[in-house]
């Protein structure tokens, strides 16, 4: 067994179908705490400058457009509007985009699960591709499908992880240059965090 | 690894002790989505022309007759009441229809999901079908016990799926013939999917 | 203490945005749960021929027009489009249509349940009228929330209420006529009871 | 206020379509919770001899018989199995029976909570009774609908109650005559009980 | 019975040590709701124009300073540190800060809800306030907590409410000059509504 | 409406049948949160120098002795062993303990929540005393037990209340002189308290 | 991948600690399901006359006697009282009664799941038998603690089992001489089969 | 499969940044339930004398110091203060500190799960460690993280464990030296193993 570390010159992001009409159906997290995961997701993306693919699936119907906190998080990610292929992998432009950023890793995050995401990562997975389900950037229908979803994805080999362990990974040491940017992160999409941080600097008179 | 994909042509669908008497012990399910998870089954497999085997236990005793949904869902399905056994594939009727599908990748649902849906699964693994356990619209008497029952089958290389993620994998894409009715199917049994449609239509002021 | 029964002749109903934006938003029930209550207590209305009142909030902007299953469930149903008003009864209208109604007793649901459901009952107590907030035919975004609004109308004197109990007190009596309805009302909206009669005509062999 | 206590020689119990198909249809207990309190209701009644009434609606259709365990566990209960009305009080025979015990403190079951408890108990408060509610000898459909049905209940001066309260209540002192089969109860109905009293003994080498 | 409504002129907002060592002991929400909810009070707090009152105990030791969703959120507040007592209507800078908005209504939030919030509820209300708890921008340690504390508060006469309802309540009518900024703070809060009101212009091509 | 707060010197403690057998009962807290929450009950009646009277019933049989927690933890306690009554106040004794504590507001927790709790506080509300449930340091067989328990008190006018609260009536200002104690009493019960005062005087430089 | 499965000849049953001190710490199951699925697996050890070992940790201690349930419910058992061992397989009388009923596949439960069934099972597996881990008859203090044996055990090779399963992979076939005692099996532990058969032959007229 | 006990001579405990600002970030447990379970594990390194080091993530910032239950009930540990290294393997003292414990089986928890417990176990596995999870001694932010984390690393061969289960495999049997030490452990960290033995000896009159 080796351990291969994520790092911000071996991965990429690929955000599928994180739309607002999909978004609304998602059960799994609450509302708040899944549109923060995504967030947070975009921010990792934006500190270790990731190469970043975001696709749609009919963008320009009920699905919806791209969630703002995606599309405006992300200015120069790759965008690939599908114009009817589910699994992402199918669109050529997509997987070719994919392709170009030259990385091995992939970082994939999906509004549904089991859909978007899975049927990427089983995908990417038999092209070689080392992948990393984030799961608490995806979210679907129900606690079973996301259960079932994990349960497939686990058994292709498809490492399951969630954005704290995606970031911290690719930090992987405080004192390098994206340590602040990083702390930043944390205090922002996880509460108690900017919590201990607003004491601990209160507490040293140092507000 | 290799993810060969669900096609309309390569699976069959079986419904194992759909029964009126059995519905009545799920749990792991609030009872009207469970229901509605079944119909989704139903429709999609009228969508894609799926070679469909229902069979019962005892069907004229306690466990009832099948459930109305899948009975008058599925008017063609062969239908094979099995006079005791347990596994339907212990039942010779029923492993002559199931193989008569000529299908490799059996998706199968029962109730309950520990025994009608594991046993039957196992054994199709065992005979060299590629097998996937359509989880929700299956279900059992608690939760732990559904647990247990897909632990089990992944650890026998079962694939866990759930409707959508069926559907979806036999749609592969929006522009397919089967474009409209998966777009029906959706509205009807993943009411934000339908409320999606309703609101960008009237938004479009094609109401 | 008296126990002042409904009846189909001195009930009302009231549909408070009952909208396909706002609907998205609910997670104090399962989508399906709460889209089948919805559909419950439109039956209701039909059945019994109660007097109906429909309202909106802003129909034609992001709330969304009036979900599909009230619209076209209740074609007879008074609609009220409320151009600004957040509580029903500040808009002439609707309370005119209320009033109109001759009604004593209001049967009211909502999206949400602390602010359309809670604001309309309210007032109606305000102005007199027996009120019986319709839960489960209601939704809102949080369990605290909807928690929080049941113990406001509790204490404000609205009695809580949900579908099969407000049908049952109108049906009053099996060998009513509306009894037959009643009954197809019951096994459509709740799945044991439908799988039950199922089940004993088939054992009595009248299936 | 004054705590006007339950005893073997105020009280009377209820039973309000405790059948076969209805109890199917009960989620707000596992299922074997609910037949365990409602045997535990049932034993109360036979230790207390208290006057008991027994009643179903429509039990010769799909509702089914009454449960097993509260038939043959009330063997000497008066039944009164109603026609056609919902609220129990509305049949002739089954008013007479309940005002025949002569008691003024009545425990009413029932399943559903929302229906046949509620409609009894707010019946039987206008009617004069005090009235209890045995919560966990009755059940629903949800626990939304529970949780109402308590309110709406609570609001008119029904007293919730559970069995092991109720037992307590009557039971007095441990000292009495019914203390030994008390014991049993607790013994039979709450595990923990019957295993502390097992260990207990064995612990004294008394086993 | 009457309905008084909140309005922009009679209502003021009290925050009650919301710091940031007792935001981390708070778990009757996730942590990420919980300060989306204050967030959202301390908006309508804005956008209403409503005189605030924020208060900590012992700021300067391990509870903590003030959140900075709620300092920075409201400049303009008055801030009352407590030296010692517990129930900020002992202090008397604070129950004259109160006073002196000339406010009757009082719309109070706190950490903990059994503690902070209520005993200032209780306070208030015996002051003759009309007291109005806003539960979902409160928080505790546990949900028996939560529940026993609302519980106590309804009993002494407190509305139990929270911030939609608020903001509802004081918005009263879409049209109104406030009506633009409540449309963001539903967007901004209620991530539903931000995706409706996308999805909805997007139909529209005004994306 | 007032609000007549507990202080030290109006206010007495009664734990009834806190014992090892029936604390193995209670299901409505983890156990360990449960025993944490007595500890905090039995430490406030010790930093408030309360009058408390400990009662048990059948304390030499199967109930099992009291809680070393309880036991240990009030030396000073009276201490009072039913024979056989199971509402503690019809025994004698314990009802002339309780008179002889001088207090007239009586903090009440008990095993089980529906019996021993309620019983106690309801004849204790019948004798004229204030009555307040203290609902964390009393547990019971399961959640629909406990909130039935709950509504039948709050119904007779009993305070629900838990230990947190409790402690913070009592010691009215952190400046008073049980502040040292009471604020070891927060940290030794309250994990996030005992971190937050670490992390404080960690980050002074002063630990 | 095969599938073996188990019948009345190739498999025996091993109940390991379950004692009444033991089962006081059971959390993950109500204790009445617990009791009852502990029961159920009792009777199927007893249709199927499958060889039986029980055995106890330090039986005459805290741990306290063994269950009567299966005790007196498996008269025949060969019963293994362990004075210190925890894993039973360590006990040479254990392993050798095991051995000793010739049997290649073991049923075991457990109290707890993460000691008392996972050591064994691990031992078991090691020692070349086939395991399977009875899951609802065994329990423990926290559903982490079991989650986390169920996959600790699952890693190893151990097959995740739950009564229903085992017994209806015993019985085989419905009209095998056990069909008639494994009917009241079901009828006994799962209330809802139970009910259907009392109303299924209710309704054939042959109650 | 070969089974390979934990002694005390092969295992070492490993606590990765168990501070009080991260401790108070955990939401998967309550916060009593964890801090008991980290003394416990503390108290199982005691028991059988393991070699035990702890390591912190920026201690002398918001992360906080070592929780006071761990420094202190752990005087004898090696302590690494890591600088900046997430991954504890990456700080070369931390790894050299481990591998001078001469054990091969590494017992791991952290604060949190899928950072500092995951990462860890991952990088020690690696290494051709044996590692286990001690998962209830380990916390984080979500279920849904935990859940992630632990099918990451069972995914990777990390053994999942818990406290309990670790110290029974430690103290293989209850005759051994440590019998003693062990059985206070249990009973002072699960609450009815301290009930069982209280009472167990009040029943044999040796209290």
């Amino acid at each position: 067994m080796s351990y291969d570390r994520l790092t911000a010159s071996n991965a990429a992001v690929l955000f599928v179908d994180h739309q607002t009409g999909l978004a609304n159906g998602v059960t799994t997290q609450t509302p708040v705490d899944f549109l923060n995961n995504v967030k947070a997701l975009v921010t990792i993306a934006q500190i270790y400058k990731l190469p970043t693919v975001v696709t749609t699936s009919a963008h320009d119907g009920p699905n919806g457009p791209i969630m703002p906190a995606v599309e405006q998080g992300l200015p120069d990610a790759t965008i690939v509007h599908r114009p009817g292929e589910i699994n992402a992998f199918d669109n050529a432009d997509f997987a070719a985009a994919v392709k170009k950023t030259g990385r091995k890793k992939l970082l994939i995050a999906g509004i549904s699960t089991e859909v978007c995401l899975a049927f990427a990562s089983l995908s990417a997975k038999a092209e070689g591709y080392d992948v990393y389900a984030v799961l608490d950037a995806s979210g679907t229908w129900s606690k079973l499908v996301e259960d079932a979803a994990i349960a497939r994805m686990v058994q292709a080999g498809v490492v399951p992880m969630t954005w704290v362990g995606v970031g911290a990974e690719l930090l992987h040491d405080w004192r390098s240059e994206t340590g602040l940017a990083h702390g930043k992160l944390m205090g922002d999409y996880l509460p108690f965090a900017g919590n201990n941080t607003t004491a601990f600097f209160a507490a040293k008179g140092q507000k």
